[in-house]
């Protein structure tokens, strides 16, 4: 038995997300059939990443157990060959048995990705959000490196589940800016359901004037008297890469 | 009543292509209905490139007689607003009388996309022909050459309706490589049914080393004995720009 790696990458927009449901077609659900049926054994595949429906990749990282002895690329070749062109399995690996996609992340990178401009085009419009607001892009930089370090993101994410840590360390956030399209990429130790999301969407409040600094600090010290911006529609969101 | 040039973009994966027809949804159909509703009478869109389904567009140019008097951003919004996603007017102008967009048009650009890697991504596989074959790009762009200028193109198109000239003249062809991609432009005076997707093969059979730059030229003085390359799928070739 060896315990295997994949890098995965997909565009969720007919997806309903990473992680495995009753109903609708998600991809590890996906991936599960297939090794399973490749396995002749129920195959159980652990993600880096269980991304929302909608949310893109094109970096998940996952890991699972396979009996089965075959060389990496022709694993590659039979998980590519069933599954549809909106997934890909770039990489294929052999990794020691301890090795878990998602306990063993150090850091996960998210990207977010505005689009400012009037008309959206067919091309992009699956992987932007379009937001109909004047940003202003400078404040929202000058605001960026609040958020940098480590925070209790209790108020930036989802209703959190009752019990476990909100906490985390965020260690890289950047806007960029290239025609019409803002970008702002988010790197952290983990991330909180919708953590990203609502984080672009404070980030929208700030360039829109509605949320000083002042008032980021606050959120980020847990002061519930401040409304945190909403979260941000699942298609402008693609997880980047995970780290280990 | 007012000439209207439109600039439209759209993903044609899921239309059967420019033209009007009995079944299925195509462009022209699509602005046809949206701008006879409109103007409250029936509405013929002309369109420069017939494109065939699943082709793409980044600048087809369309013109139409319109009755009712609007501002051309009005008139911008009013079409965006009730196409999908998947098509976009980039530009509405108003322009002289005698304008139509295919039979005014001096020339037009198209696009053709090999994929030449071993995985393509999620995010191109719409847009991308994926070419199995090793290809030599050197042997390609050494014949392109040979057919820019004027020629008859009978043996480079789908068979030709009886009737009508099957000679255009190509004003630059050029081929570029980025990471695993290689792009194809073809500038012309016009083009015929599927010249530029049998170009495509051809450059593709000669890459493969199935052609010499000899049988190309025979190809291009009409010898039916060298057998033209196949019409390569749809879903790699994009209507760059018409010039006026």
């Amino acid at each position: 038995m060896r315990n295997v790696k994949i890098v995965v990458e997909y565009d969720g927009t007919n997806f309903q997300g990473w992680q495995r449901q009753a109903r609708g077609e998600t991809i590890q659900g996906l991936l599960e059939e297939i090794l399973s049926r490749l396995d002749g054994r129920r195959v159980v595949v652990h993600g880096a990443g269980r991304t929302d429906a909608g949310v893109h990749a094109l970096g998940q990282v996952a890991s699972f157990m396979l009996h089965r002895e075959m060389p990496s690329l022709e694993l590659l070749r039979a998980l590519n060959g069933n599954l549809g062109p909106e997934v890909r399995v770039r990489e294929v690996s052999f990794v020691e048995p301890s090795f878990h996609a998602r306990f063993s992340a150090k850091a996960k990178a998210y990207r977010y990705v505005f689009y400012l401009g009037e008309v959206v085009s067919p091309f992009l419009h699956r992987y932007v959000y379009h937001c109909h607001y004047r940003l202003n892009v400078e404040r929202m930089r000058a605001v960026a490196p609040l958020f940098v370090g480590q925070h209790d993101f209790s108020l930036l994410c989802s209703k959190s589940r009752p019990g476990g840590s909100t906490v985390r360390e965020i260690v890289q956030l950047e806007l960029t800016e290239q025609d019409e399209l803002l970008e702002v990429q988010i790197t952290a130790n983990g991330f909180l359901r919708s953590m990203v999301r609502r984080l672009a969407g404070t980030l929208q409040e700030v360039g829109r004037g509605r949320l000083s600094a002042e008032e980021v600090e606050r959120l980020l010290r847990g002061d519930q008297s401040v409304p945190a911006g909403p979260s941000l529609p699942a298609k402008g969101l693609t997880l980047l890469r995970v780290e280990y």
